[in-house]
């Protein structure tokens, strides 16, 4: 059997040391493509351009490896990446994104780009995972990510996942301990809270800058918040279905205009 | 019993045909205060504003009614309008957010500035309704959604929404034969497939336009594109618990690294 093809992503952009770690370890599991924002995305959600123009650029950063940065969203990277980097080829047997710096537990799936494009991997019915460490700077250190990133993408590529569901997988920051292992989690219960810090720029016109502060109101001990807080790996399978399917009964019982 | 609080937002931007409309149907059902994007925001997803600073400025289009447009997104409207705008103060009943000028059924969901607005809502606890017409157009014909509009958020505010729950409403374009009523739906199983229509600016180097063609994969007749080509109201339940909970089994089960 051949090695399998591997279309690495992110949303911090491709210089980022989080997306050298990822294609560093896949580069020991197959061959390796890149289409990566040729600069930093976070918070872009499942954002895709339209009504405007896109670039794509071949890139030489990663050794041995084919690359490619494009002006536009993660999502819009696998797009291309699919639609016309590969077309006519043989496609990705995995969609990989990441590593993200920062947590992208619970709600922060859906301001996530990196979770973004391994959900479009999933759309396309790609096995997909997106990666994210709980440390912010741009100097983290991903040294303890790099077994455990092997290990699930491994898997993964072993024994497919099931429909329409794409991993979101969080690690903790590097601690003195080593990680206790990987726990399989739902989305944590918890929200943003934001706040608005007003100031004024050198005309005297307000701006604002967006503050926000993590809440969670999860006393659970089977969701992605509590596994990180613990220095484990969470895993939640993510699904693009977005229909809450328990309240199509209550609507269809409830409402009097039907 | 004072009049409703209703926060209107949308994606297409403040100046859009859809807003007015909506606007137009809300202020006979409450007090309306609206913060909408100062410019197009379709395609953005739940994108928000991180890493760059937001301008929000008052705006005066809407006769009667307290409105703001911001530099954000749609879900960073709706979080300015609590967490600034309404801080300390009476909190919206409901939110709404569109007309949009285009559908929003199936897998676009994921892409729509339009639901992120409605989904921010319903994440702060707020019942909210993301509103979509099948029709592109400028200047597109919105008269028929008017009645159905008012009809669907007077029973969200008479009957509430299940917890975690928005509403994703679409429209069929407006047609010669009256609308046939409303139907609760799942969100069908379709995609989009790009194609990138390469050209070349006038310094030579090349550029790309995503071209998206829509793939309907769903035969069933519970389902929002169904509805939509059935001159039928959809009505799809949307949640953002993206866990997908019947997968944490299979994962426990088959993986072999746990």
């Amino acid at each position: 059997m051949s090695r399998p093809l591997i279309l690495v992503s992110n949303d911090d952009g491709i210089t980022s040391k989080g997306i050298l770690t990822l294609v560093n370890v896949m580069k020991q599991l197959g061959e390796v493509i890149v289409v990566a924002p040729d600069s930093p995305q976070s918070g872009m959600g499942h954002a895709i351009t339209v009504g405007n123009t896109l670039r794509l650029e071949e890139n030489f950063i990663f050794e041995g490896v084919k690359a490619w940065e494009c002006s536009g969203t993660p999502a819009d990277c696998v797009k291309m990446a699919r639609h016309f980097v590969l077309k006519g080829q043989r496609q990705p047997d995995v969609v990989v994104s990441g590593v993200n710096h920062g947590s992208n537990t619970s709600i922060s799936v859906l301001y996530s780009g990196t979770m973004s494009a391994a959900i479009e991997g999933a759309i396309e019915g790609t096995p997909a995972i997106g990666f994210s460490l709980s440390d912010f700077s741009h100097k983290a250190d991903f040294s303890h990510t790099e077994e455990y990133i092997r290990k699930i993408t491994q898997q993964v590529l072993e024994k497919g996942l099931p429909k329409g569901v794409a991993l979101n997988v969080n690690f903790p920051p590097k601690q003195n301990e080593p990680l206790k292992g990987i726990r399989i989690c739902r989305q944590a219960n918890a929200k943003w809270v934001e706040d608005f810090d007003q100031r004024h720029d050198p005309n005297g016109r307000r701006y604002f800058w967006m503050v926000g502060n993590f809440v969670n109101f999860d006393k659970g001990e089977d969701n992605d918040e509590w596994a990180i807080a613990n220095n484990y790996v969470s895993v939640v399978p993510c699904q693009f279905d977005l229909t809450a399917h328990a309240a199509i009964p209550v609507l269809n019982e409830e409402w009097e205009i039907l």
